[in-house]
């Protein structure tokens, strides 16, 4: 596995690559892996002749009391996972490297950044977007993988895809849970031994809302109530948010006549997990 | 030349021109083309194999209260004039093509935006980079080349690029100017015969500003009152703005010890007008 930490290095390498005719599919991450990143990389593998990654823990998506300096890290043990899948190059720049002096321009996706954690991350989505705009610009790939964990993050850097032209594909992949249902996370390093079983209650209250569609409701308010119940019902549980919205803009909906997400966001300890489910959807 | 309406094709088109080893230089109008346009277009035809222009009157640039409707067009004519050039390429997109229902993604490079045409026109640069970061996207030149006239426009988008990785060069190129000095603009279009006269103080009072520096002075203060002195002479203009300041950020500089940048907007009539001239650059 190739690593390479300077911008233009990168846009070089890819530019070889792409002028013999291979193809680059593209998993951009913060680092600290699991299955759920590997699950990413497998798929991306499959879909184009190379894999590149990035590991570039992104302090413009970090509000000024969040986790930035304390988000875990381990390069090492991330390169030696990358070389199981196998990757073929890592973009591993240094935060000056990406945001050298005078950096000024942002992307933004309005409308379905609203909502959800929009709501609760002032500026977070705005980094996010601007970051995977320069990743694209930088590793120019076919085919850009992204979890379905981060929901509104998925739908905002596909909305940008789309309204920016960027020249490729975003492909949505599963959320990977553990046994028992938690959604991985890097974050799930916080949690001490007795916030582990707490914080299934997210995936439980996700459980309920499905059920309660499965019945038949079909307000979105039903399904928010019976994920709040549960919630609510776990002691050292505060929730942030839960929402039910359209699973495509993310907006309002008065009646569930398409395919809703369910999204909860809450802290266990110290620590905010997010999770969410889709309902009503063919595929 | 062939001329290309849809992004899509475009990417293609572009694709196998950079497949086959072209490069491409590209010139991005609103059409009305004149000197201006034709001098970028030479210039771009030295510096890559094939040739892009595009000609889309932008309408998010624009504000409510602006001249979109009656800017002016003539397609067969700007054809006629870019195949004299000759461009190989013409990206002619309608509206609806490059903002369909439910595009919401703006870019914005926020200090190089201030000040200038930026107090003036609200939203105006950011219909600009975000068309720009469009169009980058869809030709996919290895270099583009701007007009030194729309000077903020220059700057807004050399720091777009250098923020978000594009991987091309930005040309910039100098005013084109009518004998007289008349900076060309296909704005020009709307003076009357008897504006056409008073539309030349913009002209006089740079050149004013230029003896001011050439005589010495090495306050931003001391340019600007030279530059209103000519236009305040000059009946039936009505200035917008007169500013100096740092030719490389448009901040603001307490004293000339680096190239400044004096930069003038006016209306002759119901014309807006805008022309600068840069000081103290080596080049």
């Amino acid at each position: 596995m190739e690593v390479i930490a300077s911008p233009t290095e990168m846009q070089r390498w890819s530019e070889r690559a792409r002028h013999r005719g291979d193809t680059i599919a593209f998993v951009p991450t913060m680092g600290f892996l699991h299955e759920g990143h590997l699950t990413l990389m497998r798929e991306g593998r499959k879909r184009a002749s190379v894999l590149a990654s990035s590991l570039f823990v992104n302090p413009t998506q970090f509000g000024p009391s969040e986790d930035f300096a304390r988000y875990p890290r381990n390069f090492e043990g991330d390169c030696a996972m990358m070389r199981t899948v196998p990757v073929d190059v890592l973009f591993a720049p240094e935060p000056d490297a990406m945001y050298p002096q005078g950096s000024q321009t942002f992307v933004e996706a309005i409308e379905v950044t609203k909502g959800l954690c929009g709501d609760h991350r002032p500026g977070h989505f705005r980094g996010v977007t601007t970051v995977v705009a320069k990743l694209f610009n930088i590793v120019k790939p076919h085919v850009a993988l992204f979890g379905e964990k981060d929901y509104q993050q998925l739908r905002a850097i596909e909305r940008m895809v789309k309204d920016l032209n960027f020249d490729l594909e975003i492909v949505p992949v599963a959320t990977v849970r553990e046994a028992d249902g938690l959604a991985m996370s890097s974050r799930n390093a916080y949690l001490k031994p007795e916030e582990r079983e707490k914080a299934l209650s997210l995936h439980r209250a996700l459980k309920a809302a499905g059920a309660c569609f499965r019945a038949g409701a079909r307000e979105p308010d039903q399904l928010v109530r019976a994920a709040r119940a549960v919630l609510e019902s776990a002691s050292g549980v505060r929730i942030e948010y839960v929402e039910a919205v359209d699973a495509a803009t993310l907006e309002p909906l008065p009646t569930i006549d398409r395919p809703v997400v369910v999204a909860i966001a809450a802290y266990v300890g110290t620590t905010r997990l997010i999770d969410n489910l889709v309902l009503g959807r063919s595929a």
